[in-house]
């Protein structure tokens, strides 16, 4: 399933206007065996995302009547255009990956009614097959996919029952930044590496913020550029939850 | 050195008013052999920040004329209100802890021009002493102290010129959230576990933001909430700017 | 590209005849940044290889004027039918995983020229994103393609010689085992759990052996029985040889 | 709380007599969470010492009827006059460490009645915000304080009886050396670094050893050396036990 | 005990010919508190061998009436010509070692009928305190004999019934190798680093393989050379089964 | 070689009277490859001490023109009477393995002039192959002897020149502790469990000590209770430093 919008006058390094996201591409059941497994595109980035639904919760969850839903991300050494080390060799999980595993977990719980999912576990993987920027934000993004599959699936294969309202929105994210003065959506990784600013938003089917993250890597920004940027994450995030849609409705 | 606000008609759990900061202390040159250093205090949360100066920087900067600044952050196990264990007896750093570190580190660049401080390097060290909220926030405003007075140490022990602008702006930061709906400003523990969305804002003395994390831990925001949150912030900051310039010059 | 053998009158699991392959399927370049990379599939079992170049070599080679091949295998968490949990949160790798690295390093070595590549080293990565038996063969038969396409790009774009002979053989892998006292190849998962004995075979392109490994998983096996499966595996890697040999001409 | 002694004809570095304790400090309850604290001063030497009371004990001691009493010790990077690399970083704890901790453990436990303390546990922390020799010592001293604090809060607190005699007798300890031939009390950093021979003693309140570690850095010492030195740590020890009972007595 | 063949005209680099073992000594009971233990010796070769009986299974097993056997291979620093690092000092365990135990393990296991062994186990410790070749082929075999003395003991000691039929066969293991062209048994470490083909066998008192291990250490090997090399090690594992009998029998 | 002396009427658990050693066998040259090694047994305790020449020095000492010594202790999993995990199994060194090689490097170091060692290093080994107590102390006494034999190797084989005085006296180490309220001389471990004062003691050939370490496991002790412990184990390292000298004269 793929999104694409005309181009008309973009200059960006690979012609899109600022407002464009790439072409994003959701594969919907790419593994044969989890019980929920996307894999997503934005341009050459590409995550796959696995929700494994297993019963029964954490210790410190045990008896509460509650689930749980947690998210690992990871980075296959070469994703990158320079290889990198595995962090399971270097022995010890890097900061910024415990940092976007977080996030990823914080944001799908969001939309997820723990208490209607009893206590059952569903764990969130997505690794990095290839990163061109974004990979924390379309990791997100797929993650929902499978997520609401592992539900559908637990439905079908478990006592979770068929009319437990699990999954109370749905959810995507988006990275946008200011290059060159300039707002921009879906910061490929040329672009990354010059913003001045970089955001990354969690925003839910309904359009509220689930999370908002800015940093000033260059300059400070001020309150106009932060609305900028929100517009611009608040669109494209829009645009993420009918990809997300129309794949789960099987028309993509 | 205390920053103090009347407190007419506040009914949070403390009496403070909504846009209050608790009582503000910072003891610079708490210790003797650092370069700079800064015992900071926001009601109960007290963070010892260390700024330690060395010449010369980390393999991948060197020959670059450039020095580093970089940040660690870190917890006493009976910080909190039951001890938590230490993680060097666990054998691993937490993803808190790392993604703290890295927060404080990115606030403290954005003020430093990496140039004018040469091929030097700054370590700085924030280890909360007691925590009851905010303790990343203070950790960043008590950094800034210590990295001036490291600063101003190298002006007069090493070769780093007595002219160069190393400091480009002062920073700080503050939390603000969402409790029972109401915005509020500086949460402390209390507050901070019942807060719908939890915001970590960082400005410059000159008002710009360096980093704005909003996390949605119960309810979605909306843009106005979002809003009033930032609106919070900007207030606290410009107190804190005011305190951290009083002590750094003597006043306090 | 894939291999397919009519299947007269096989009564295994999914229908195949003893001596046959799964369908196997070769993606060459699957990666858009990697020296070398390839997707390789038997059936469900899906590993992705790549092959970085880098000039220099690890220093306990340093000055000897020859080069250096190494491997990294791995899987992902939910690679499995029942979710594993990642080897870096454990922060250590196993004994499988090491064991089956080295087997890999060892057997693209065997078909390299180590003096031939020069002071350069590459890296093999082979990731398995869906398991279903033969991870390990398939790992080394894929990485085979992902190395000739690295060498052939550092002829291009580094200081390696056009001429330079780098690669001596191709190389491939596969398993057989005995399954209710008959020999088969190409285990999947189903077989390989209820195999008597289990082998593990390397062969070059000119049919000699690179690595034998036997294992009785259940009785002993006898002269006669090592004699069968390695009659299995001498054909079974003289057509992965010609599979490897058709995607490298790109006629597959 | 502060001792303090006349000077009269001293020429160690900071003009003290040979059998002359820094002057020493112990701040009670410097924390509001723990259970017991102490802020320990020997001069520079500062120790943030810590007592967590919990109900129940480690697996091995369950159903035993008796407690467990258990320190650990630290020092932040910039305790030291150059910045030491965190242990929680490097990912193990050090030797001297592990080493020290053991030492107050013991040192505590041996004026402890654990049967008296019933299934409950009382953990120690001891980190050295600023050292300048001395620091063990130090620790088991103040921790005493706060081990007293917190058998006292859980008096009050738990169904720990008013009336056990959790506490057998007080426990202090100091260092002695011999610096240029001569046998100290109490050496700060630059006398612990040229000692030739330095001897860590233990003592309780009644004036028995409980620990005699002495270690010739330099020249063995011989039986006359030896019984210098523990004439001298007798000394400041009783003197230590009169600064704590003060202190505890609420008179200081 | 010891074996020992006629050296008619060796000219191997001890003098022995090509089909000839080193001299094997088993020293059975070598310590006095294991339930079994062996300190084995092929020539310089000396491993210790030990045999740990405990009731109780881990907890994948418990409730199915049946035992586990485990092993565990380390070499002591100075085993080797020059000093290797430790790997409890390095904090993780290498994938040679690795892949060594569980070789071991396996080994072993074939020749236990874990249903009789009862919900037991039996922890089996082989460390090498002098390394010449061979130590993993020397392990095996003299684990065997600490295994069985082990059961022996338990069947003294412990509810295991005297008549359970526990082993079911011997086992043992010789390396073998094709070095200058030459098939060879039982190679010592100078003809070791130069064999073209190095090959690991494991072999049952009946004389079946329990594990095949060949690797072209230079150039690839036919099945002419296989056929040799597993000549060689039939006969070798037929001797050492003999002196593990005569060992067991009291008459070594 | 062994000491051996009569045994009147003594009630000790194997009938020693309290300043009776145990049986002390010294083998020297245990291994072929090592420098310097000895089994060193006192009645079952038995370590094996290595001692590793290799020229340089670690980094920090590099351009002193001064060499160094270092020591690491460790125990084999079943030197005990119950197995314990391997400690690179674990994946970190426990405090008390920390502490003792700490103790056995300062302990030899005191008798080594490392000017006169030049810019060598020479690396300790003492692994417990069985342990009944006193394990410490016969590493270090041990070790000497491997000390010792590795000097002379590099006399003979490196720069080292023969006239060096590299040694300056002997060392030697007893445990010594107050059981049922008597004195006793080397405890074995049933011995040590029961001790109420523990203490080992490091003592030089000329008589001199270089560690006294005394510990209150029960009671705590009084000085006449402290000379007579120490008076012990003057006596004893007085015939161990005879039986070091006999072994290194080639006379045992």
């Amino acid at each position: 399933m793929s999104s694409s919008t005309p181009t008309p006058d973009g200059d960006r390094v690979d012609g899109r206007t600022p407002d464009q996201l790439r072409e994003v591409r959701i594969t919907r059941g790419w593994l044969d065996q989890a019980e929920g497994s996307a894999l997503i595109e934005f341009g050459r980035t590409r995550v796959l995302c696995t929700a494994s639904f297993s019963e029964g919760v954490p210790r410190w969850k045990k008896g509460s009547g509650s689930g749980w839903v947690t998210a690992e991300y990871a980075m296959l050494p070469r994703a990158t255009n320079t290889r990198s080390p595995r962090e399971s060799v270097k022995g010890r999980i890097g900061g910024r990956t415990h940092e976007i595993s977080r996030l990823i977990g914080r944001s799908l719980r969001a939309v997820i009614d723990l208490d209607a999912l009893g206590e059952n576990t569903i764990q969130l993987d997505c690794d990095v097959l290839q990163a061109d920027g974004g990979t924390r934000t379309a990791a997100i993004t797929g993650a929902y996919v499978a997520l609401a599959d592992a539900v559908s699936w637990a439905k079908r294969h478990t006592d979770l029952p068929a009319a437990a309202e699990v999954l109370t929105d749905s959810v995507s994210a988006i990275s946008v930044g200011i290059v060159d003065g300039r707002p921009l959506l879906d910061l490929e990784y040329r672009e990354d590496v010059e913003a001045e600013t970089d955001m990354n938003v969690v925003v839910t089917g309904s359009g509220s913020f689930v999370e908002v993250q800015g940093t000033a890597e260059g300059a400070p920004f001020d309150r106009t550029e932060l609305g900028a940027l929100l517009d611009l994450a608040t669109g494209g995030c829009a645009e993420l939850a009918r990809v997300q849609g129309d794949v789960l409705a099987g028309q993509a």
